[in-house]
């Protein structure tokens, strides 16, 4: 739904981690921050890394098992399929570059400049061990599901990534 | 779009089976649930497992192979990330259970007390040879498509997980 | 939001090249037009192929590897799980057709007879080199994000599948 002003608005949680999906999340989202919508982004599980700075987190022994597993930020982040070790993601880069697409990084950092507010899970975070200060200057404050669905009803455009 | 008594709704596909996924989707139909919303899922192919017994499935000899393989209930669901031969399912459990996060299964019996609808999908259920009577008590009867878009028109937010 | 004559709209963004996400995306996009909505499938990578004719695309050395790791057409796509080197995808197939599930291929056929909108993602296109020429009869012109979010903004239900 239109606010007063007649601004769109658009609404999604992020679970995935994947590079190709995260593509297309920031793809969707700065296009619609050009186009003049509010965008809330919602951060959970395997998306958190997307906003993470590059260090370890982890507080107990599976926290730290996982920071290691799944640690690093935005730019260590493999396609859904076609891995290969590391392979798929130099490769995609590859494609990527030599048709002028910016990384995920930079796409990252432009929706923030554009205005997206993104923020964590605070479930999740807790969950995963991955606390408010691992995250880039320009992430909001930890939100719960509760924040989101608000979001997600005044929204036009909702989507589950 | 609310109704007249302005309740307003959750529309849900759930075709992933994957654990992180329906924590996602249980997350989000309890929180919708709890700020009053009426929610609807509609569970179809890997998702079908999410409102089963621990039981088998299967008549033909595909289905019984399926049922082999992908059999069991919702406590047999893995991460899409790190499964490990099961050992990821353990490490998460872990972690859920040390930050106070209920199991999968708690979380859908919880869903059910709080009303929200689940039903599976008709053509899945066929496909997949897993009957009404399979699932566990509170699941409603099994819907098509054109049930769940009826539902997903009126609904303020809807997801496709 | 209905339009003037009341007609309902559906927009869904396809990035899964996974099969049984294909059977999910195809099954809602032709119960929504025999429901008389108006719908706009916006195909983005992965997705990209089940709009292909059997053919090899790339120009570029990294994208005719692409061509070859993922070519063909719809008919290629494996499930998201039990994959086992194709035999997932020929065991679907049996317990599909027992079922008297039509085949992918001949759902997409039918949605484009049903009127269904499909286009290809032009960014998605242009990074793996997969041109319009290479997409079945019935596709229409390529188009941006911005398109998408458009039809998205004045859809009733939308999904990211």
């Amino acid at each position: 739904m239109s606010d007063e002003n007649g601004q769109k608005k658009l609404a999604m949680a992020v679970m995935s981690g994947d590079m190709d999906k995260l593509f297309g999340a920031f793809i969707i989202a700065n296009g619609a921050a050009a186009m003049g919508m509010e965008v809330t982004m919602f951060f959970t599980y395997w998306g958190l890394r997307a906003i993470k700075k590059n260090m370890n987190t982890g507080t107990t022994f599976f926290g730290r098992m996982l920071g290691l597993m799944y640690g690093g930020d935005i730019s260590k982040s493999h396609p859904s399929k076609f891995s290969f070790g590391g392979m798929g993601r130099w490769m995609f880069g590859k494609m990527m570059g030599s048709h002028n697409v910016a990384t995920l990084g930079e796409m990252r950092d432009m929706a923030l400049q554009l205005g997206v507010n993104m923020h964590g899970c605070q479930m999740s975070m807790d969950v995963m061990e991955i606390p408010q200060e691992t995250f880039i200057e320009g992430v909001k404050e930890p939100v719960g599901v509760g924040y989101f669905l608000l979001k997600a009803q005044e929204a036009d455009v909702q989507f589950f990534i």
